[in-house]
């Protein structure tokens, strides 16, 4: 395979493994509720995606940082949404 | 940051962001059910994370391509038990 080919498979990841985490977040919104989403799979995730961001700002890697920053956000929402809700129904 | 500390860092995002479905399978065979899991979600992620490990393979990165075999095979057995549980009850 060419180095484009490469290329286009790590982008192509990239923008799945990222944009994934927003129809959670939808369904999360809509249905109000996320209690069968693990707590502790949540936290582990945002823990492990802010490192990622640590190492991509470290080897100047644009791409790991700026896909990270976007999970780590939707997954920080994704979070907040599930405590919210499960403390208000 | 000397390499070594940037390296750790990369490790220590690995292991966590591959670990962390370990928690959320667990709570889907215990619970019996996963309907606040979004199948899109699930779907797509599994997806991205197949590119994943097409790239690590094309660039010969041991790190890529053991980190998501896992991160692929623990959210297949998500995907599975959301939908087995589902239908069954």
């Amino acid at each position: 395979m060419n180095s484009f080919n490469i290329e286009f498979f790590g982008y192509f990841a990239a923008i799945l493994t990222t944009v994934a985490f927003l129809p959670q977040l939808i369904k999360t919104l809509k249905t109000k509720k996320a209690d069968d989403v693990s707590l502790v799979t949540l936290i582990m995730f945002i823990l492990g995606v802010g490192f990622w961001i640590v190492y991509g700002y470290e080897i100047s890697s644009f791409p790991i940082l700026i896909a990270n920053v976007i999970t780590f956000t939707l997954n920080l929402f994704i979070l907040i949404s599930k405590i919210y809700y499960a403390r208000k129904y």
